[in-house]
């Protein structure tokens, strides 16, 4: 840190299939300016890789110094060679981003994906700062992880590694995902959340899911079972606490086969809180070895920004040998 | 390599339950003379780690020039301060092994859990020459683990991870196993392979297996199963090829979480051969992503001497930084 420069910058890029965000970030995870774009992917990775270059270019005008790029992707990406295998909500396959970018830049680019780099920011930045040793969580639309030993990212032979969300809880399920029986992400992100809750709800079952739903059942999703669970509404409580416990066996899978020292965890299905929290930090307690049953599962603290400061704190990594 | 003498040694020791073998190594794993001693621990930590000195003290006498020891043990221990935290076999707990023998011998002293080394003496001299990113999993009366990354054993902040055997397949299983729920080595070691014939034995069926255990249902271990299933035994095969499923899917997650390049499969129930790898690697390309479907899944090749050198190869490495 003290060899550079007081004045250094370097942008850092958080590539969603919605919008992109560009920031001109300080050494202490200090956002000095940001900009948001929307991504249009229907305009092509050719079109969209510019308009990321032109907002990047304009944050650059701000430094007197910028010492390079770190970019989060969706994946899954190659992060040695900076391709992006592919994309759904891009459309994108095959494509060369780091390369492209640090051509039409020429300055230094780091790539990996989003989940790898929100952990990489919380472990910076957040919550799990001053850990050399973590696992970082995310539950939204479906279930994300990134792993840090030894203040390094675990990235395996081709950079796939961590895929918590592909990994199985239940060998003999019926429930079949990307080829995978009982994969986590299938039976506990958001969509699994809502479509268990739709189901009790469509059976009849009262519950204050109904009134926020405005009657409409198919309107339900983990957002507002969150909310329910949080006025301590039963069907949504027990919804809730079966997710809990299924994403809960996955961490205790988690913590057994990487041994970190903290876990956070993020994402959107996360902002309902302690009323997940809790159920998770118990099935840890009951199921994991001894060593591991009170570690600490805390919330992640960055919110939006995780992966967009985890990608600042990769492209300084590239200055920080 | 080159700036270590050509007539060094190391002194490598294989702590198991019943027997210790002490191997004096060079830097090829090559095994210049070994011993093999009863363990005896019901005589005592203190007098079983005086007795491991007593017979690596006359290997050292072969040797102008032995430069470290490197101990496989049985675990859980602790890699960074050298302490068997506890083992139910040797009736060990909180024992500073490390630092005891570094102090009887005179010699730095390096240890790991019998799986790590395992999989690390298959990575340096065995199966797994010339990959950085590799797997190993060994099948007997547990399931063990060990994973190398970039060439360097996974460990996690204390030492404890891979714990593969440690790892739910079935969140939801009437089966717990210390407390977790449709934990792999509860469901498909050696045991479990065991039973399950056991008891399709009882309920009537016919089988080669009787015959082979004398009409002693009980008397049914792995080994026969694995025998009558080469010898095309329908009962035997069906319980091989469940098993297989479900270490398969535990390989899935191994896979998606770790991302190696290969993985070697070792241990006594892996002597089956290929009517157990077979449908192992049938799982594999069913259940993994894309990337990995196509993975090679390979017999372990140094047999009982896979932790013997990986502990020859942990002292190598202790004198090539």
């Amino acid at each position: 840190v003290t060899a550079l420069p007081d004045n250094a910058h370097v942008i850092a890029i958080d590539l969603g299939g919605t919008n992109f965000r560009v920031a001109l970030c300080d050494a202490r995870g200090g956002i000095v300016r940001r900009v948001r774009h929307a991504t249009r992917p229907e305009e092509g990775a050719a079109t969209v890789i510019a308009r990321m270059v032109q907002a990047a270019r304009e944050l650059e005008a701000d430094s007197p110094n910028v010492l390079g790029v770190g970019v989060a992707s969706p994946g899954p990406l190659n992060p040695f060679t900076g391709v992006v295998l592919y994309v759904s909500t891009l459309n994108w396959r095959d494509v060369p981003l780091r390369d492209e970018l640090s051509r039409a830049l020429g300055l230094p680019v780091q790539i990996n994906n989003d989940a790898n780099l929100a952990a990489l920011g919380e472990q910076q930045f957040g919550a799990a700062r001053g850990h050399a040793d973590i696992a970082y969580v995310t539950l939204s639309t479906g279930i994300g992880c990134g792993v840090i030993l030894g203040n390094r990212l675990v990235l395996g032979a081709r950079g796939l590694a961590t895929e918590l969300g592909n990994t199985s809880v239940e060998y003999n399920s019926p429930h079949n995902y990307s080829g995978l029986p009982g994969a986590l992400e299938g039976l506990a992100a958001g969509p699994a959340i809502a479509a268990l809750a739709q189901r009790a709800l469509a059976e009849g079952r009262s519950s204050l899911l109904r009134e926020l739903a405005g009657g409409r059942i198919e309107q339900v999703s983990a957002r507002e079972v969150g909310e329910a669970a949080n006025r301590a509404d039963a069907l949504a409580l027990a919804v809730v606490n079966h997710a809990a416990r299924v994403i809960g066996i996955g961490i205790v899978n988690l913590l057994h086969l990487f041994d970190p020292a903290l876990v956070v965890i993020g994402g959107s299905v996360a902002l309902m809180g302690e009323v997940l929290l809790r159920p998770l930090r118990d099935t840890v307690r009951e199921c994991a070895m001894p060593p591991y049953q009170s570690i600490p599962l805390v919330p992640a603290q960055l919110g939006d920004d995780s992966g967009l400061l985890g990608a600042a704190a990769l492209a300084w990594q590239a200055h920080r040998p």
